[in-house]
């Protein structure tokens, strides 16, 4: 009796939901309704622990919740990787070792979050105080209240709180959906390991430390990177490889102290206008990156990557409707295309002040973050060299620290530079690798949809290590909406993204070799 | 007995303090020195008392404390004169007969000070908690204790506070030159009325009305403005125009979201790279502005005038030293030169967010705030409306407020332009009137140094405004010391400066027809 009414429910669910392929997601997915306020409870105390990368405290907090999580549901072997620098945030490891499973899949996400400026927040929200919405805020939705939802919780509902995409839903992913195949009765189908990390955001400086220390501990068939939005058609996506990331922050000086714009303007050096002068030359009107040697070094991508790439849905028409643009920053380039080239990218600049804060004077200095992009081939200091060259080239003494006086009495045009020490090359897994071939059926098997291959995505991951030090593959399964405000203010997830992403990581872990 | 020692005491002073022509000036110089901690601990109760102009509950503390001080020295018709404008800082009006006195001066100052970001100060500074240095902090100088002082006062000693020099001294020595001829038994040589402006470094945007509604009370030979610094080599001047101000803010629009740079950098177009190529395109490489005909208009300088300007001391070398540059903006152009050109200035500038904020994203806008100086000649609303051309120019849609979606979905660059409503012309009072010769020869009177002249000098004033409402004539006597960071963090000023700023008020109020 009880199973005809689980069969029952079972095909209700599929009904209401549209397409599945197996009976097991099935069940993953009934385990996920019947317990969606428990999840929902787990997810936003998880979100209320604040997570950048200073405040190293509650991050420790971050690391210690996930312990809980993992030792709640059984899972083996949890500890913290400490890397060799004292002080650095762990990652969370745990394990499930599988009678008669022939692979090992190792799961990744992240717990460390974006840094955080309040400020620019929507003001009914606090980076680090979840609220639910009924919708996108600012764009008709409003804030519901999260106590008060007796169980039943709409998919276009909205999560809101830093890490609620990137990348604290997955973990909750990924920890639910080996919950729900266990409480299911299911049996994963390989051994299953997990890998939190805690440094993502700020660049994982110390990664390489742990995947070094902890090589044996670590060894799989396959990491399983869940991080990162689905394709913004909306369809679930594959992604083979990852654009590397590098940055450099720039700071123009000009007087040593600031100075009024009546009585100097005109004659005083304006930093603002340095570097305005400056920025503006490193790119041409098309968007192009003007500095030499910028696009040198580019892999070309393989016939079947070329083929992947075709295939890909185009988004153009849709994002720029959606973003509020009618024209991409290179004419006649279309988006995955210009993912697929190194980019420069002016993240923050400031000077002075604006708005109410402005005043009459003539800043003492002004800077500028950049962040570059790679992709195969290019070396992420090396393509910071091409930049600093390019400086250099217009006439800038290029130092590391403040002016010192006699610096300041010998160069006109004074610039500190500071290459980021976290970045990293870009990273891609052949698509035709065994391996990489089932997982696309995995994920695949989930919807009816067509999955979209992505050989390079735009987002930056340092896979590279997990290739440096343990010779391992990787595959990115992101599952986040891609209007999730990742790295910016009023950071969301889509609560059928959530839902999405928990089906996606079990079926993974249920995926047999 | 009492006057032999006076005359002592006096001739010590003047031993001691270098050259002084009166023995008037000798006088109110020996009643400070007298009384200056008094002087001192009104002063620094003064500038504890917040100054901004959003802070309208604190403007008026200020205007009660100085109708406080002016009734506490006897001054005559003590009153608040308020704009038809409900809200706005009122000015204070004071006054006081001389019988027999030939003409009346008038003298202006103004309380309230330019914003503040307690972030940018020293950390050992709060703009509202005056501090005491003994040097100029940042250069050897070290905070001491006001209370602590026993009467004796380092000249070289600086007071540090928003105000400090601009322009609650100009109160202060106002208020202390009256104070210090009626209590050593002078007799001011006109009628004096004291104007002191709330508004100032809001723009002046409600002068207009009270100029209109007083316009009789405030009919007077003369206007002294007692504000500004003194000449950079540390001579007094006086100063017959000024430039007029105009701002202009600017926002440049670009997607809706703020974007993860990695999925959309090299795509989606970046607001702060569209702003630096509109703000490059606004000066070549040797600071004139491309603005077309930003440079029109401007009426030729007199003979007299031209010549004043070539007696003014140079002091570009010694600016450039101090201020640890190399080269000015404009090659070859001096920096009386320059300031006697209509000039195009960034005052900030922000997009996103840079040091521990950055995150890797491409922000929604960028905005920079751009001040305009005028020289005789522009019209203040014709030179904002030569920038929006230029904007216009560069292919941008301008508007008002922020863009709606159809705007959005038809122009690919969009940018909100809210010209300064406050803005005003220059202002130039001929140095051949006789009250011009006048007040040259007082100024000269109290110093052994050359006096420098100057036509118009780089701060803005609404001078312009005196002449339409009351056709005043004004001529500025600024008494700051040049290196006093108005406008910016760590305002202050040289005690020596106060000192000379009350001498030099008193020798004007002691000045004959």
């Amino acid at each position: 009796m009880k199973k005809i009414f689980a069969l029952v429910h079972t095909l209700m669910l599929l009904q209401n939901s549209g397409y599945c392929q197996s009976v097991e997601t099935l069940k993953v997915r009934e385990y996920r309704v019947a317990h969606v306020k428990d999840i929902m409870a787990e997810f936003v105390y998880f979100l209320s622990i604040p997570n950048v990368a200073i405040d190293t405290l509650n991050l420790r907090k971050n690391a210690v919740f996930i312990m809980d999580m993992m030792e709640k549901r059984n899972i083996g072997d949890v500890q913290l990787l400490s890397p060799a620098t004292a002080g650095a945030p762990p990652s969370i490891y745990g394990e499930v070792k599988v009678p008669g499973a022939k692979q090992t899949l190792i799961f990744y996400a992240h717990y460390d979050g974006q840094p955080v400026n309040p400020a620019q927040w929507l003001k009914e929200l606090e980076p680090f105080t979840p609220q639910l919405a009924n919708g996108v805020l600012g764009a008709g939705g409003e804030i519901i209240d999260i106590a008060g939802q007796s169980g039943s919780f709409d998919p276009e509902w909205r999560i809101y709180a830093r890490g609620a995409s990137d990348d604290k839903a997955g973990v909750i992913a990924i920890l639910n959906a080996y919950d729900a195949i266990i409480k299911s009765g299911l049996k994963p189908a390989c051994n299953i390991k997990f890998f939190f990390e805690g440094e993502e955001e700020a660049g994982s400086p110390h990664l390489n430390q742990i995947l070094e220390k902890y090589s044996s501990l670590l060894q799989s068939d396959l990491w399983v990177i869940c991080d990162g939005p689905v394709h913004q058609s909306g369809k679930k996506q594959v992604v083979f490889g990852v654009r590397g990331d590098a940055h450099i922050d720039l700071t123009v000086y000009a007087s040593k102290r600031p100075l009024h714009s009546g009585h100097y303007g005109n004659w005083a050096p304006n930093p603002a206008m340095m570097l305005v002068k400056l920025l503006a030359s490193m790119k041409d009107d098309n968007g192009k990156v003007t500095v030499k040697g910028f696009y040198d070094d580019v892999i070309p991508l393989t016939a079947a990557e070329k083929k992947a790439l075709q295939e890909i849905p185009s988004v153009d028409a849709q994002m720029k409707r959606e973003l509020g643009i009618i024209n991409n920053e290179m004419p006649g380039k279309s988006l995955m295309a210009s993912i697929h080239l190194p980019s420069l990218n002016i993240n923050g600049m400031q000077s002075g002040n604006v708005g109410k804060m402005a005043s009459n004077q003539i800043p003492t200095m002004a800077t500028a973050v950049l962040d570059l992009r790679l992709v195969p081939g290019n070396d992420w200091q090396k393509q910071q060299q091409k930049v600093i060259d390019h400086i250099r080239r217009q006439g800038y003494y290029v130092i590391d620290r403040e002016p010192t006086d006699p610096e300041r009495r010998k160069y006109p045009r004074i610039i500190k530079v500071i290459p980021g020490r976290d970045g990293y090359n870009a990273q891609r897994t052949s698509m035709e690798l065994p391996i990489a071939r089932n997982v696309i059926q995995a994920v695949k098997s989930t919807t009816s949809e067509p999955v979209v291959l992505v050989p390079t995505m735009g987002g930056s991951l340092p896979l590279f290590l997990f290739e440096k030090y343990l010779r391992a593959k990787t595959i990115t399964v992101p599952i986040a909406n891609h209007d999730n405000n990742q790295h910016a203010e009023n950071e969301n997830i889509r609560l059928q993204n959530l839902w999405n992403g928990i089906e996606t990581m079990a079926t993974l872990m249920l995926m047999d070799r």
